[in-house]
């Protein structure tokens, strides 16, 4: 049994992670940490769905030293720049590290925790800096482009539109109902901090540096992420046929245990919601040369809490699908 | 391991049936019966949700017969009187009978499927009438009070609040998309089905006839039911205190393994989504001597699904939970 | 032309005036005040929906004594307990007041600014208590009732269901898209403000004190509420018939402008959204001798902003729909 | 006074466009022709909001002949195909025609009815094709790129983001409440009829044919488009700043009564909700020479009924924002 510790479990990230690992057949929660506001409450009250499933009360950074001894691994579901104050000592007791941040995911010292891509570095790794939840979905959906050297990376605009969730639980007037519903806008246009990582992390797969183009939309809706990637085919001439293409998608992620390629119709957040699933449709317009990639994840689950349960997985040598079997509850 | 089929597979609550049965431990769907129009389509192809997931493909009801030899229990998720004409053939081959629609609900042949109630009468029946989704949060929101002769009966308003998901798949301008967002609405008043069943149900608990005033609403919401229930205190001389009110609604319940008693705050659709909870609150208001009961539930799961899964459950032996232990996902 | 100033213009009520008003063929905005931290901003800073409309900056309360000099009637959409500051300064200068704040509802000094009860007293009155949206809907929704002695005014169960927007603009947990977004619940129950205003001026209409059972819900919308209340016929041998019903609620609502009765069909929140309707459906249950009735407004129309037109056209000698026949949007 | 008949005034932009034509000071609308379905039946009675407001009953096609003599201008909003048949019996008896399908948008007989491109021809045209949703938003959002030679046309990725409305009343599975929420989603890709509608359109701005990449999305949510426009710069070298961007728009579209060009944050669909505005963005991404237009249209007012109006204005003489200015009910 994997005994777990959860920093940051207040947030929607947090108590995500903690049902996923609440139900996981080999992990247990030992601790919780959230912020001081929340200091020995419990998270049943910050989250009454949990009323009568976990009682555990929340503690703060301040007995960290205490709480590490206790466990195995410890996730780190943090706003910018404040893990990176504290994983060096976690590091240090001998534990395994899992953070849903942003602070590691430039760094060489973690793996970047996108199994698609580096499962064989995730096991085993001590540090794993689990991707956001934009990248997930934009870097599964171009990767087989990008590698196979199909397009012209300087062509790549992606099309993000996320639900709220995304913003994360902290209140501010960009979140509220009223403000959100009936209302859909791009924001943080050029300017998203998910861009820089897209484009490092593209630029790792393809061998060089390289740029794209982002721009992330909000959508009246709690969860979701639908990434539609727009690039032009290299060469034209030889066209590729839509079926080469679909072939090629499930050749790359022939072992990929969450990543589900449409022959027909096109993916849609509600198919993944709850779930740790990535679909992804194709579609390609021949007059301009140009392939479509929609690629659709839940970005609080394969875009982060269930991702960082499937790199849990993969670290202590668990099927890399235990605890990750939930199947969306639709409509 | 218990073989399933379930007739009725297309519409939402088969396909939550079908989602809890594929994991449940001891549990396995062996075939699906839908509409003529379905016939020969694989689930998937009608719910994409579940590709990669299940494969079965709807039968119909013609081939009913061969099918039957199969299963260990079926399950009818039906429009009104449907069921009626294929549950005798199924009964008499010595199958169980778990019907999700109105046809036996007010018969005596079949066991009123509402386990916190007929918990003892439900194991080892063959033919459970599971509980329509209103009568299901009305009756558990008002069975204590009726129970304990505590109100006036003759003064209950249940005020029901549904997701959209409670009319079904069906297409029709009423469920859709732009007709629901936005409008909030009451509809059957004084005339919708659920409320002779709940008249009738809640009477068997009083020991004789009574009525109710019963208004259902559509929310713009998918799933989900908040009754908000009222009734007048019958002793407003020695005035009831709320701390003994929750104390005899948790003493009722205490045996009930997915009802949630509210010590403070109000329950909401949102912290039973997807689960079979039944979320209680409670308040009086002295000065009109009115108790207000609050009930949630998930229309498609303790209101249906998930319900007739806890009666498969008391049915074959099983612990009551056994496959219903899955937590909301929030938000 | 009337010249209006507009202080709290930058919340949901004040801007949804300030739009009114800008159409208003005989009422011109000279000048707006928000709280402090908005000061210099112009109102399309704060609403882009305004761009090229209006360009009106803040202005402070600091500067109150200077703009009272320039208009004709002063506006105050505040929270509770700061306009009574202000207020009487204002008609000291001479000047009239529509407050749709809650600080005078419960004054002798000021009138009730509910039109279809009060039309008479508004026309020249000098201070105006804008009613607030839940007894707008609830006291139009049962005055008939009430005034004419059909029901025992101690069994009133007000059931009523609001969009977010209620809530203001003011940043919170509560409100945020995630939290409401699928989740319906009570709150405030039996202990809300708005029940002791449907208590007096439901008492003012039955010439003797009495009391309410009121319990208002979130619904996941922007606009609109609708009220569902419930009450006993007193007699219960001569029969109400439904056809006598509601040729009692239009005889009761026949000379006023914005009220509508429905004959058949239920009120919808979408049905009013954005105008000054106050629409109204009814039913009788007669086996438990209940009348029901469904009363629908925009809460921030004929719940705010356009009953304070309305006010403003009385007080004036305008028309009463002068400004106010905006049709909804539909959907 | 324009006398105008309304042929499929039972869909949603026939609804909208009724809406405006009432509240237009010049124009009264005479008769309305609804499906078959509906005939005889009041407005009214399809759509409630309009109680009271309008009750003119639908006639059908088959009386077209007598209905033509009363009026001055026809308005269609009839599914594809249809128009066609009907028309030329309308020009043949010397009456006007704003079609609000596309039955006549690649037709040489008749005027493309997007004012801010051809004001001047529109005036006084007998037969207006009134542009698609889609089309106006994509077609306003490029056009100063394309007709100032600043762009690589061939670069061209339209990422369209639409409220469910579009999809018009009729039924179908996909526009169910239940389907769409929480459901964001591509559909039509490549081969939605709009792609030919812009590329024709914006070929004739740019002087010879073209090809793009257009791609529609369904939003949660009821009105609204969003537009968003990826194309490479041409000349890189000369990087374009900003803020000429900015002013070249602004210049392109000095006369145009409803385009709102943004010089800081982004357009969002609530701020032109039930107007007929269409609100520019822009930003440019150095690193990729691309510069990303985005432009927001409410789909039933300025993507149909509002422009309709406003070239029914054009077409008569009448200043061209007369009934088209209500403000954004917000929020």
């Amino acid at each position: 049994m994997i005994k777990a510790g959860i920093i940051g479990a207040g947030g929607y990230a947090g108590v995500n992670l903690l049902s996923l690992l609440i139900r996981h057949p080999e992990a247990k929660v030992v601790w919780l940490v959230s912020e001081e506001a929340h200091k020995g409450k419990k998270i049943s009250e910050l989250y009454p769905h949990l009323k009568g499933i976990n009682d555990l009360s929340c503690q703060t950074l301040n007995e960290l030293d205490g709480l590490i001894k206790d466990i195995d691994v410890v996730f780190l579901a943090l706003p910018h720049g404040i893990a990176i104050n504290y994983v060096p000592k976690i590091l240090k007791a001998g534990k395994k590290v899992i953070d849903l941040g942003a602070d590691y995911r430039f760094s060489k010292e973690a793996v970047f925790g996108l199994p698609e891509i580096y499962k064989e570095k995730i096991k085993g790794a001590r540090l794993i800096a689990n991707p956001g939840c934009y990248p997930t979905a934009s870097i599964l959906g171009m990767a087989p482009l990008v590698k196979n050297g199909l397009i012209d990376v300087s062509s790549i605009n992606l099309d993000a539109k996320s639900g709220v969730s995304g913003a994360g639980r902290g209140v501010s007037l960009k979140v509220q109902f009223c403000e959100r519903n009936e209302g859909v806008t791009a924001y943080a246009v050029n300017n998203h901090r998910h861009m820089g990582e897209i484009e490092y992390q593209l630029g790792r797969i393809l061998g060089s540096q390289m740029n794209v183009t982002f721009v992330p939309h909000l959508m009246p809706m709690n969860r979701g992420i639908l990434v539609t990637g727009y690039s032009k085919l290299r060469d034209t001439h030889n066209a590729l046929r839509i079926t080469d293409l679909i072939k090629l998608y499930k050749d790359f992620y022939k072992d990929a245990a969450f990543v589900r390629i449409y022959e027909t119709g096109e993916p849609c957040t509600k198919n993944v919601s709850g779930t740790n699933f990535c679909d992804i449709g194709l579609s390609i317009n021949e007059a301009t040369g140009t392939v479509i990639v929609m690629s659709a994840i839940d970005n609080l689950i394969k875009g982060a809490a269930g991702q960082a349960v499937q790199n849990m997985n993969l670290v202590f040598g668990n099927p890399e699908k235990m605890g990750l079997e939930g199947i969306s509850i639709f409509p």
